[in-house]
């Protein structure tokens, strides 16, 4: 069980990553208590370093034997990892924070966006699950929404960056990028299909009803972080040639009466949330200023013409950061914060 | 007024535009009964050549006795341009179809999709107009959904490619792409932010109600074209790093019961439309499938899990084709046809 320390011994699973790389930049950078920090991967990633706090800490091997004195273990290597190795660190004593998809559904898994359901966590955790990438950044924009006019239904479209999927994505759109410009043919390894001044209507795999995995996250996950199970989700989930960073275009349906500039003011004060909203000035969420920063912008808040009691944002985030890693990091933190109080 | 011919001499105004060498290369393609074809543009594109079946056809300046002895008249050179032209034009005896938003939500004159309204389009038209490539693309798909289930509602996503800005923005995002992929800074001229890897909520100019003048197109021409001003529409149109084709994410809600299996059979036999819906083959509409291609493609038809009676689907047109210069051949075809039975 975790007790106050001075420094805990923090484990990151997947450690040459996208995410796991930003997992601990992000400790350093926020200056969270890491008495050790233990970066694991697979053995082929053994002989590799991660630098942290301007030194080379070599990476380990991940093993059943990985987490003894860990008291955070940080896991963003794929649901098939997590599903083994979490209950082992779990089971070692260490509080997992897990960026995969593997226990997010379970009903004992808090699933915490820690500015919206932070209460979700309790005193001994054991495995708590990060949410998805596309379902953060939205459920931060909704929650000041549901609080004071009750969500009933949200309409929304993704305009998704590559980082999602990992590295080697972004290879894989740099070099499209390259042919196509240059009028050769291109290859396609990582989807299904060209990326590069594309867009992809296809996240993760399909179900039945015609929607996608990547789509039910979005429905499941944001009924279960915003405790309402009566809110009705209706995503489409599109992949675009943008590096970092996901766009979202939100159509929101309340049962009260709503007025944009009241919604704006909300946002205004919402933590994790950054208005930008000045389309005069030509100022509104881009991706490119989203990108490898914390906060997430939210612009384009406007009356629905089309229905009362509804509303329409475009809110963007960096699904690296917010979306994956420093949400995990502020899991870990906000644990860290209620042993002091 | 137009008479029945063996061939039309055809006006092409902007006729080294994107849109107007469309108009030209479709006359050809589609076998336009074209006697004399005569390409109009600014007086700094005076020396240059337009190929028509194979021989090079001098520009002329576009001047006030240009439309003497002219059928029909293909305006694609902005709004500033139509205002000013195409009465003339008109007046002289020509059919102006315009490719501009000038005079598309007057009264006076019809806005049409040939597969959607022919019938709007009288004996002695003078000025037809060509309406707005995303809402072209949508109401091919929306058109039997409403005739069959009466559509109430829209929420609509576009993902819309440089083309449709025109020559200067391809090349913008073709030397924005490059810059970003040697790590050097972009410079911005066509559009307000860095387009490359990139997505703008920004489209046209804003309006006191938060939407833009290009989402109120989609609502406002759809409305007249279907010939319904009940139907309400909540478009967010955004550009996105892709040369050719718009893509949307439309959500439709319906009076009647609706089911997305009898959705994908009535598009598949809609004219203009074809369905590209098999998601287990990884088959589903791409910009870069529908881009120099005619039909409009439809995929992701789905029930909405969010609500009853509603449903979502992905819609791909070449906004340079469909979206413009076809629609605007199939207009004079259309006249052409009905002199002749």
């Amino acid at each position: 069980m975790l007790k106050l320390k001075d420094g805990y011994n923090v484990a990151v699973v997947g450690a040459t990553g996208a995410v796991g790389s930003r997992m601990t930049a992000i400790l350093e950078e926020r200056k969270f208590p890491v008495a050790k920090l233990v970066p694991l991967a697979s053995a082929r990633s053994v002989g590799k370093t991660v630098t942290f706090r301007g030194k080379p800490v070599p990476v380990q091997e991940l093993r059943d034997d990985s987490f003894q004195d860990i008291d955070f273990a940080l896991f963003s290597a794929g649901a098939t990892v997590s599903k083994k190795f979490a209950p082992i660190a779990a089971r070692a004593g260490a509080v997992v924070i897990d960026n995969s998809s593997a226990f997010r559904m379970e009903k004992n898994v808090p699933l915490v966006v820690p500015e919206v359901n932070p209460h979700a966590v309790g005193d001994d955790p054991g495995i708590i699950s990060n949410p998805n990438c596309s379902t953060i950044q939205m459920v931060l924009a909704l929650k000041p929404i549901h609080d004071k006019y009750r969500i009933k239904r949200v309409v929304v479209s993704t305009y998704q960056s590559v980082s999602g999927t990992g590295q080697k994505a972004i290879e894989e759109l740099r070099d499209q990028s390259h042919g196509v410009l240059a009028g050769q043919p291109v290859a396609s390894k990582v989807y299904p299909h060209q990326i590069a001044f594309n867009c992809i209507p296809h996240i993760d795999e399909f179900l039945e009803s015609g929607y996608t995995k990547e789509e039910m996250k979005m429905v499941n996950e944001t009924r279960k972080i915003m405790e309402d199970d009566s809110i009705q989700v209706s995503p489409t989930a599109v992949r675009v040639p943008v590096f970092f960073a996901h766009s979202e275009s939100v159509n929101v349906e309340t049962e009260k009466a709503i007025l944009a500039e009241d919604v704006k003011k909300l946002l205004s004060s919402a933590p994790g949330v950054k208005v930008v909203d000045a389309p005069d000035l030509k100022q509104y969420p881009l991706a490119i200023d989203a990108a490898h920063k914390d906060a997430v912008l939210v612009g384009r808040i406007r009356n629905d013409i089309s229905k009362e009691r509804a509303v329409n944002f475009w809110v963007v985030g960096d699904n690296l950061r917010k979306g994956a890693a420093l949400n995990a990091v502020q899991i870990a933190e906000l644990l860290v914060q209620r042993m002091k109080s």
